[in-house]
C-alpha cells in the first residue's frame, strides 16, 4: 500500500521559524520525517509526497529520505498550493491505480494511532475511511478555531467541515482512500469546493464514508506556536515514558535524574548532538570525576561527587534523544552500557585511593574491590533479573519495586562525598550491591524458573 | 497425536545393569525418559506406555514423569511381553483412535531425527510411515546382527525383516501409524508372525507402508554393551558440541578444559550432582585460590593458579550435565554466569594482593583493578558481541575467530602463577582484557548496527 503525504500548504501561522512547515523539526526530526517514519514502521514502503510551498527545499530534504530509510519516495509539485488541499489530493491521481493512505505532513501522532488505523484498512481494505477522534469532551490537544469536524452515525459519516454545528468527532487527517475520492473531490469541486473534505462529504451523501475511532490517541495539528509547545510537551513525556506501563528506572532516576535529562534533551534535541557523543561525554565527566578524587582534601572530594552525579543524569540523555530522533540502535544502547561499566569502576577505584588518605590503605582497597564487584554484577544481573521482575509486574504478582541501580550508586557516592565520608560510602556501597546480588539470587530461585 | 512407547521387552543382552532395560540411565537419564523428554519437546503431551517386564518399577517411575513433563501419560501392562512385540502394539488398540507416533523405548535417536520425521508426519499424517536409516555403507551406529533391515523403492516399503537377504536400509524403530496397523498386525499374526515388522510387511504388500528418509541423523539400538557404550560416546560429544556448527568456546576451552570436563561429566552425569551444585563448587575453588594468593611464596601463588584452572575446568561440566540430563534451565545459565563474575574477581583481586609483596602497591592495585574491570566488560559485552559473531560467522563474512575469553584469563593467571609473575600478569590481563574490549567496540562499530 503506498501512502500519500500532503507537504504543500504554506502554514503561515507558524511560518516564523524560518522553514516551510513540513521541515520544521519537532523533537529533532522534521514534522514529515516523523511521519514518513512512523508510517515505514508501520510496512509502507511506497510514498508519494505532494509539495508546493518552497518546493525547492521540500522536495530536496524528502528525497534525501529514500536513501535513510530505503523507501521509495515519488516527489510531485502542486503549483496551485495556495488553494484548497483538494488540488493536491489530485496532483497524486496519476500515481495510485489502488487504495491507499493519505496523511498530513504537518500533523504529529501517536505511533499507536497510525498501527491501529493501519490494522484495520489492512483487514479489510474498501471504500473511504477516515480516522475520527471523538474525544470532544476533552479537546486540550485540538485547536477548535481551526480543526475539521466531523459528524458520524453508526461508523459512517453524515457530515464534515470546520463550521458545521452538530458534530461528535473531529477529522485527524488521516485517511484510508480507495482512487473513488478524486471523483468525488471534482464533484465537489464543481459545487465550489475543492476541499478534501468535499470530497469526503460527497462520499459521505453516498454513504461511502466510513470513520475509524482512534480511542484515547493523541494527535496535534501543530499549526500554530501554541499547538507546537503543547504538542512537544506531550510528545517529549510521551517518548520517554516506559512501554507497557511498568517503569524499570530506579527511584533516583524517576525522582530527580530524568526531570533534569529531559529538560537537556529538549533542547539538545534541535541541536546537531548525537546521542554517541553524549554517551562519550558522560564517560568523560566520570572519569573526571575518578581522577579529581586522586587529590586530596575535601573539594576534590566534593567535586568528583558532583561530577560523578552530573555524568549519571547526562547517561539518561543519549536514550532520550535517540528515542525522540528516531536514533535508537541496538549498538548505541550497548556502547552506552559498556561506558557506564568503565565509568562506575573508575568514580569507584578513585574513590578507594581517596579513602587511602585517611583509612588503612588494604581497607580501602578491598571495599572498593567489593563496591566495585558489586556494582558490576548489579549490572550483569540486571537483564535477567529485570526479565523477570517484568513478567511478575505484568502478571500482578509485584506491585512495589525497588530497584537497586546505577542512579542509586552514583547518588550514594554524590551524598557520601557531600558529606566527606569517602571510604564509609565505599563500605556502603560494597555492602548494598552485593547483598542486592545475592537478594536478587535469592528472588528469582524462588520464583522458579526465570 | 498421541505418543506410543513400547517397553515391555526384557533386553536380556544389557540387563547387568540391574534395572529393567527402559530405566537404564543412558548419560544420567533413563532410556525411555530421553525418548519421552526428546517427544515432548517437539510436541506430544499425550503418551501411552506399554510395559511387562518387571512392569511395577516401570509404570511406576514412568508415571512419575507425567507431572515432571506436565503431560498425560497412560500405562498398559502387557503380561505377555516374553512373545514377540506386536502383542505390545495391539495392547494400545482400546487407547488410540487416532494416528499415533509409536516408538521403541530402548532406542537412542539424534532429537532432530524425531523433530523432521513429526514436521513430516504432521503435513501429510496418512497411512504408515516408518523412518528408515538409509547409511548402509556407513553401519556404525548399527548392530547388524541384530537390526531390522528393510528394502524400499521409491518412498515405499517393499519389504521388511532382520533377515531378509536383499536390503537398502535399517527400521529405526520409529513409526507413525494410523489405526489401521492393528488389523494389520492380527493379519500377519494369523500366518504365523505377530511382530509389528510382520505388520509393516501386510502393509507394505497393499503398498500402505511408506518410508521417511532419516537423512544422517544418527540412532542407537543399545542392545548390547558394546553399542550403549558406542551411543553414550557419541551422544557425549554430540550433546555438548556447538549447535549449528559455530564454535564458540575459547582456545583453551576447545583444546584443554572442554576436553577433560567431558571426562568428568561423562562419570558424574551418572550420579545425584545437580549442574547447581557443581556451579557452586567451581566458584568455591575459585574463592579459595584468591585467599591462597594472599599468602606469601611460591608455593601459594603455584597452588592459587592451579585452583583457578581446576576452577575453569569444572566451570564446563554443570553445563554438559544439564544438556545430557535435560536440566538446562535460563535461571541455572544465568546463576552459572553471576557466580562465574565473582570467580573471576576474587582470583585477581587476590593476585593484586600477592603483587603486593614484591611491588609498588599502587601499582599492584591498579593493574588488579584495570584486569577486573577489564574481564568484566569482557564478559559483560560477550553477549552482544557473540551475537554478532555468529551473524557473521554464519553470512560466511569471517571464518576465523580468536576469542579473548573466561577460559584464556583464566590460563593466563595460571601461566603467570607457574612461571612466579604475579604483578606481570596482572598487567598483562589488564592490558589484554581492555584492549580486547576496545577492539570489540570498533569491529561492532565498523560492521554497522548490531
Amino acid at each position: 500500500m503506498k501512502g500519500v503525504i500532503l507537504a504543500a500548504g504554506k502554514g503561515s501561522r507558524i511560518s516564523m521559524r524560518g522553514k516551510p512547515k513540513p521541515l520544521i523539526p519537532f523533537l529533532g526530526l522534521p514534522l514529515i520525517e516523523r511521519n514518513i517514519a512512523n508510517l515505514v514502521s508501520c510496512g509502507i514502503r511506497d510514498f508519494i509526497v505532494v509539495v508546493g510551498y518552497r518546493a525547492d527545499e521540500v522536495k530536496s530534504y524528502v528525497e534525501s529520505l529514500a536513501e535513510k530509510y530505503g523507501i521509495n519516495i515519488q516527489v510531485i509539485v502542486n503549483n496551485e498550493w495556495d488553494k484548497e488541499n483538494g488540488w493536491s489530493v489530485l496532483k497524486a491521481e496519476g500515481q495510485v491505480q489502488e487504495p491507499f493512505v493519505l496523511i498530513m505532513s504537518d500533523h504529529v501522532y501517536e505511533s499507536e494511532i497510525l498501527e491501529s488505523f493501519l490494522h484495520r484498512v489492512e483487514r479489510q481494505p474498501d471504500g473511504v475511511i477516515l480516522a475520527v477522534d471523538y474525544k470532544t469532551k476533552a479537546p486540550g490537544h485540538i485547536d477548535l478555531d481551526d480543526v475539521t469536524k466531523v459528524f458520524t452515525e453508526d461508523g459512517k459519516i453524515k457530515n464534515i467541515g470546520k463550521d458545521i454545528d452538530k458534530y461528535n468527532g473531529f477529522d485527524t487527517g488521516l485517511f484510508f482512500c480507495s482512487p473513488v475520492i478524486f471523483e468525488a473531490i471534482r464533484e465537489s469541486s464543481r459545487e465550489g469546493d475543492t476541499s478534501l473534505s468535499g470530497g469526503i462529504r460527497q462520499l459521505a451523501k453516498e454513504g461511502k464514508a466510513q470513520a475509524f475511532d482512534i480511542g484515547d490517541g493523541i494527535w496535534y495539528d501543530v499549526d500554530t506556536e501554541e499547538m507546537f509547545k503543547k504538542a512537544e510537551k506531550y510528545f517529549l513525556k510521551k517518548y520517554n515514558e516506559p512501554k507497557q506501563k511498568i517503569n524499570l528506572d530506579g527511584p533516583i532516576s524517576r525522582l530527580l535524574n530524568r526531570k533534569i535529562s529531559l529538560l537537556i534533551s529538549r533542547r539538545l534535541v534541535y541541536s546537531e548532538v548525537t546521542p554517541m557523543q553524549v554517551s562519550v561525554f558522560s564517560f568523560i565527566l566520570s572519569v573526571l570525576a575518578g581522577l579529581v578524587f586522586f587529590l586530596k582534601g575535601y573539594v576534590p572530594l566534593l567535586l568528583g561527587g558532583i561530577l560523578a552525579q552530573i555524568s549519571s543524569v547526562i547517561d539518561g540523555v543519549d536514550g532520550e534523544i535517540a528515542r525522540m530522533k528516531n536514533m535508537r540502535s541496538e549498538f548505541g544502547g550497548w556502547f552506552d552500557s559498556v561506558l557506564d561499566r568503565y565509568s562506575d569502576a573508575f568514580v569507584l577505584f578513585g574513590l578507594a585511593y581517596h579513602s587511602t588518605f585517611y583509612h588503612n590503605s588494604f581497607m580501602c582497597w578491598l571495599a572498593g574491590f567489593l563496591a566495585i564487584i558489586g556494582s558490576f554484577v548489579n549490572s550483569y544481573s540486571a537483564d535477567k533479573y529485570d526479565g523477570y521482575l517484568k513478567k511478575r509486574l505484568r502478571e500482578g504478582k509485584k506491585r512495589v519495586y525497588f530497584r537497586v541501580g546505577r542512579d542509586l550508586r552514583v547518588f550514594i557516592v554524590f551524598l557520601g562525598a557531600l558529606a566527606n565520608f569517602p571510604f564509609t560510602t565505599l563500605a556502603a556501597l560494597a555492602a548494598l550491591t552485593n547483598v542486592e546480588n545475592v537478594r536478587r539470587i535469592v528472588v528469582v530461585m524462588k520464583g522458579g524458573k526465570v
